[in-house]
């Protein structure tokens, strides 16, 4: 699997960088960064010291054919200027970026502001959640690597959704992140001396995110849903942890409910009742840790909680899972190693 | 106003000697602490170092009664031992602790595991939240200081459901504090190394400041009402972040609403639509920062977001807006510092 | 004393800010921030909100000679641009940038890379350093704020310096601070994403600041010295603490020393023989804490132990700190508020 | 290799129990604590969740001798009363513990405050620092595995003491470590309200690494030294970074000496000229980052920057270092992994 990287300067680039760098079916051929252009990737990524002489080079379409696949983690707007071309040559396309997420290029256009460069190639692609779509991955050129939110919200909500047993009308995520989320460019309010012990909501009456998970959710049950989605920032490097709430409208045991549904998955673990799930389980690895309440004084209240790894579960390690089912090997390639602790 | 402090060595009482030393009117009588007695209160709070000469002494009723009020800083169950003789003996007690926060002897016990002291007190109380109970506060001899994810709750939710036009059964909160929380003497999944980068929920199906929560705003609306509340903890010091999901049951500008209802508000800020609060914006002030949403796309679903300081507002803040309206003074007095920044 | 500050959007400038407005005979005529022009003061600090309708002004010459005096809080090379014609119109000039730090305009270009705009003005210069410089600040017209680093090694090594009693070619001076000295537009490294768990040097073998430690000392004691100055950053918002190593010449109690050289001082504590300062017992107070210790199997090395909040006495407090002593008030004016804990 | 861990609990015995798991000739028969026998590892370590079904058990003689090696991670005076039982039943022993690594049983008595229980196998035991110490490791049954503080100091000066160019009367190490350095069950100062956002230092005059440090430095070059080893705490998980300072005695080009010293080790990692170590790019794993900085204007002056992560290469990786060598296997097996970032 020759793999080209575009947007390598990035921390999801630089995590799909070392989770390439030990994957024994990888090799990288590009990685492309117009900044660091000539420069060896360790000095962006001090960590990767003494993995060998990667450089960063020039992004430039000639270079990207010889890949077996392009991943982009980029910024909105730019995979899908490359992706036609590389398509056609035969190169298929790991997109990290929101480009390929909606299907639906207006309601694109509405939360990207700008027109999709190849509204024609969206029906080709496939959502990289394998844990939902995981039969339509490996027969897919053009796959959209979901973002961290969507992940989390997706994951807890999905099979309630599926078994018709939640109000549609009445679905609550509150999802809190850490600042990596924002990217390595992000603004002052990222700086440590502002996002430090501070904690704090945006975007709460519409956020892009929304906008996917409930493209998704609506698929899978086949009505309209209403999500309230507010995204937060906490103080801490990484880490999403999701609070969902759902209106049943049966009784059911959704303990066993999700034992059930993910008993068979090798990256969520449904914790045993009572215990709850934190970010720095999980910190550093594709794991999904994944807890359901109910009040027994509120059966018809349930509460999930969802934590992964925003950069991993939510980015460079779901990519490095779907890179293994578009080339037919086992999904866990390259994704074993145990989160440190503290 | 002569103070007895018992309980000194908690974080919310050292917050409530920094601002009782300041304080024109306040007289430090008596700080008790078993385990430091006969030492500086700088030895336990290096912060007070240049202050004077305070040291704390053993608990002794005789001492207190010296006092015209004594705060209790304590675990549960210490304040409803000792606040009957100091009240027989004409002392006032407010009581930071949650001995006499809940009306009903039969769920204090349930609760807090034990037999309540003196339930034929509990009527005499006065539940300190200035902001909604402003008026009983004077004239009562014993209130009761209330907790830190209750005042958060409660303002943010109160005037909704006092208004009428929430579904009171389906109000979620999820709340967020910082590590202080806790307490000084929190076991290991609070020390740095593990309550630093996570995010974690805890007592999501009953937590006992939900019960205190609950009480309250069914005694404003007169009705049973559901409420799914989960704290969890986030890695920073203080601050505690309320993020309020309400169904309105009728159309309102809820903008407008909380602005009517806390514009004569010393320590209630709403801030301007479209803005949110941070914790950091009011951290080791008694300043409530509020912000209200609502989606235009789903009007009927509110999101309130709420942000204190978990040892001010959430603690000696509010008890010494407390002690200022027991003894007819300006609620504002020693209450004005500016939070500093970053 | 009408007040106004050029560079206002600063984190210096915010606490000046948060300091000038809680002082009794302060006026802020005027905060200047090109970009933030028009905009309240508490959109760029939102902790000052509930404080009145100050807002930031584009910088105006005729503006500023209505003060009676102007605090430069802006990048070196802007204070030494305005200060001329400020002082020719009788207006004082309190500069926290480090354009009149240096006296040898030929070192400071060296230092900042570019001309010294008003060499002839740097004579009438006064080092704002009160408890080494205070009988100068109140005839001085023009007084150049310390450095934060600078003032903690100065008040920890000056005492020994000054008595001849330290080997002045072997002084040692590792300093750590938080990420706030950065400033608030400080790059990629200072995300909360990147400094957070992390601890790094810099500018080991030269740096701005040990010019200026380096100048004084060398006053100090009419010889050349040698100072190892090495700046390191540690993920905490604000703080410094500066470890400084003395090999002495002469036997002494140095404990004794640090207490008959600053117990006069309002500002400065010497912690009891065996205590150690913590940056977190000082955050947000102009004090400083200070320890000294000697193995008493090594008596020739002294170990002194400084903590200071680098935006307070290290910049915004010590600023009023001079400002009071220009205007003949009492130094402590202002600046005697308690810090929070924890 | 059958290993047995004693002291399972603690933080260093996780992260030993992480690698132990990832390793491919590493069985673990037992892994012992009195507090949480009979529970899964994964409930001590939720980031173990997931590896299978290992629990702990009591510490039992007669269990031990059933192991290869017994690994103590337990505090000071555990290990050496077990080791002369397994020991003489064949058993090799790795003491994570400060049991074994003074030399001399009376200097162990004065800072551990009791007897040693087994002065006669002192003399068995090899200081397990592979760098310094390779050669005698695999023959030996008794390994004292390093302190973290001791690895970092001893790494930096080691090579310039060696050579003899160092002044050995003018060492001095301010050595920075995160809050896990503590431990487990670290009291109140470590708890994140009161170690976030403070930096402080202690033990100035005399520490019990510092003991360790000294034996052995001195042990290189044959005479006494002295150093001024000051510990602080930084408010980071994981992480040390010692800053060391050395005066030379001849002219010498430091770079080259370590970059000559170093460059066939696979854990050390000497920094190009002008570039520093950073705590986070190395956290998690076993690998040192050291950078040597000399002052052009003061060159008999060196700097020597040693960043490693406490837990690993301070702790479990040093200690599965030792064990590969013990077992005449690779010393990096199992310690290739790539730290995270950021």
């Amino acid at each position: 699997m020759r793999v080209g990287i575009v947007g390598g300067n990035g921390y999801i680039a630089g995590e799909l960088l070392r989770l390439a760098i030990a994957h024994e079916h990888c090799e990288i051929l590009h990685v492309t960064s117009r900044r660091m252009a000539g420069r060896y990737v360790h000095e962006a990524f001090p960590s990767l010291r003494g993995i060998g002489h990667l450089q960063f080079c020039r992004p430039n379409a000639t270079n990207l054919m010889d890949c077996d696949v392009v991943v982009f983690s980029t910024p909105a707007g730019t995979a899908m200027d490359w992706a036609p071309q590389l398509l056609e040559a035969g190169v298929k396309v790991l997109d990290i970026s929101p480009d390929f997420r909606l299907r639906n290029p207006v309601q694109w256009s509405y939360w990207y502001k700008r027109r999709h460069a190849c509204p024609d190639y969206i029906d080709q692609s496939v959502y990289g959640l394998p844990e939902i779509y995981r039969d339509s991955i490996p027969t897919s050129n053009l796959v959209a690597n979901p973002g961290c939110h969507a992940t989390a919200v997706q994951i807890g909500l999905a099979p309630l959704v599926q078994e018709g047993i939640a109000d549609h009308n009445r679905l609550v995520a509150d999802v809190f992140s850490g600042a990596s989320g924002a990217g390595r460019n992000a603004g002052a309010s990222f700086q440590l001396g502002e996002a430090s012990d501070n904690t704090r909501a945006y975007s709460a009456p519409g956020h892009r995110h929304s906008a996917e998970i409930q493209q998704n959710l609506e698929e899978l049950v086949g009505t309209p849903i209403q999500l309230a989605f507010v995204p937060h920032v906490v103080p801490q490097i990484r880490g999403i942890h999701a609070t969902l709430h759902v209106e049943l409208t049966e009784e059911v045991d959704i303990q066993k409910l999700f034992e059930e549904k993910y008993h068979r998955e090798s990256f969520i673990s449904v914790l045993p009742a009572g215990s709850y799930p934190q970010t720095r389980s999980i910190r550093g690895s594709n794991c999904i840790h994944l807890s359901a309440q109910q009040n027994p004084e509120t059966p018809n209240h349930a509460t999930v909680m969802v934590a992964l790894d925003n950069l991993i579960k939510g980015g460079a390690g779901q990519a490095m899972q779907n890179l293994n089912l578009m080339f037919g090997m086992d999904e866990r390639e390259g994704l074993v190693s145990i989160p440190h602790s503290p």
